[in-house]
């Protein structure tokens, strides 16, 4: 069996053998960060989207990264250099660190650790199903470790017969709990929210290509939004663009991709699959 | 230097070698519970209740608890046995375990572990000033390892001058990161939030003893309940009863104990630290 490694505070070591201490302030108060990006044909996607990112939710959440971001890069291609694994998943975690008191930040432990990526082309193709849920991510901009809601709410979300859930508060719907949501209105606008939910890295891309063809709103989504709109999708680095057919209680869009999200798939996976043949 | 052990799912170990695997859903999504109580020469205090309180978090976070409740006993006693240390606080954690996809709840590990245990009595005499803070938990009932805000809050506490926050919300003062709330109003009546806050373990024996001295009232408290009142305090098992000055911004009540908070002080500590005399 090939041995996965990992990198801890700078190491590289087996995978199986990485341990953090119970005294780690993610083990005792739920307190980390992290990113995470995938790699395609042994090329990082973008890397430097995810590391922006990184850096800041860090910054916010008042942790200190002791490497720069040159000292990451390296590490990262170590890694995919040990660990031959051309398609993968690149976790970047940072914890709260060992804590004296077990409440304050101390010196953060930071892992960089990869996995293998398995692309749900199914579900890309059929789409799923959402059930609205009641809440509202603190923090929003931070790619944190918390996900006790996220789990919690995913098998309220399997109880329903729904894929995941769609966070709703005040009317508004923000985001899924490990994905941002977009609509496509009647007239072929792009909706998505804006700077109160998680800044989704595929998210931007699809912004970023969608602009040349459609209209674009960057702005709250209402539930007013979702009954008037033709189609919805959501988007993720594992999940890229997956249509949702249903929003439970509220919408049924047509089974499958819609026309605006199959344009918007084409689109993105020309930017992420093709990037090394683009030349 | 003595060695300090802790249990790590059954097996005594000394606490420096007592590490989780990265993949422990603790560490990747901050998913965990826990439960803490003091010993006072070298008895476990209210241990009952407060296995009682962990059973229930681990229920509603769905995490099994693969020992009896004679086992974790049987735990607690050797490690006070082993660390030999009469006045502690002592920790039951059980973290969501090392899930095979980074997500879904696998089997837990359980942490038991003893720290020293330092009474603030600078505190208890001289009370603290809370800020308000905007927030109510989710998952009110559970003692869960999720201190993502109040880490947070802390540091825009100390930044408003203050020691800590009071969680608000709609109006309602529902209760501080780690401590109870409690608001004596001008008539000598008891005032704590009800259901829809953590179940403390002192905030219930407070209620215990007060319940022949005071008229109580286990309801919502609002600002205007604040306003009103002529005492308040918080109660945690570290912070016992701990008075509050001010609220900042709202009320400002007289430098330490008020008369009823200090009867109360009394009357917990004749149950806490007389228990084993008073026969």
């Amino acid at each position: 069996m090939q041995i996965t490694y990992v990198i801890l505070n700078g190491v590289q070591i087996p995978e199986h053998e990485a341990q953090l201490s119970i005294n780690d302030l993610a083990i005792v108060r739920g307190y980390g960060i992290f990113d995470y990006f995938k790699t395609v044909q042994g090329t990082p996607l973008f890397l430097e989207d995810n590391l922006d990112r990184f850096y800041n939710s860090a910054r916010l959440m008042d942790l200190p990264v002791n490497y720069s971001r040159t000292e990451i890069k390296s590490m990262i291609e170590q890694l995919m250099l040990a660990n031959n694994m051309p398609d993968s998943g690149i976790k970047i975690l940072l914890t709260g660190g060992y804590s004296p008191d077990g409440y304050s930040i101390a010196e953060p432990n930071l892992i960089i650790s990869q996995h293998p990526i398995t692309r749900d082309d199914l579900a890309e193709n059929k789409g799923i199903k959402l059930l609205p849920f009641e809440y509202h991510r603190p923090f929003s901009q931070v790619k944190s470790i918390d996900y006790v809601m996220g789990i919690q709410a995913l098998k309220k979300a399997k109880e329903a017969g729904a894929n995941d859930v769609v966070y709703v508060q005040n009317g508004l719907l923000s985001e899924c709990p490990r994905a941002n949501f977009f609509l496509v209105s009647d007239d072929g606008t792009l909706l998505t929210a804006g700077d109160d939910v998680l800044q989704g890295i595929t998210r931007m891309k699809i912004l970023e290509v969608a602009k040349e063809h459609f209209k674009i709103e960057v702005r709250d989504i209402s539930l007013e939004d979702l009954k008037n709109a033709s189609e919805a999708f959501i988007s993720s680095t594992t999940k890229n663009i997956t249509p949702v057919t249903e929003v439970l209680g509220h919408k049924e869009f047509g089974a499958g991709a819609g026309t605006v999200t199959k344009q918007l798939q084409v689109l993105l996976n020309q930017l992420m699959y093709e990037l090394e043949t683009s030349e």
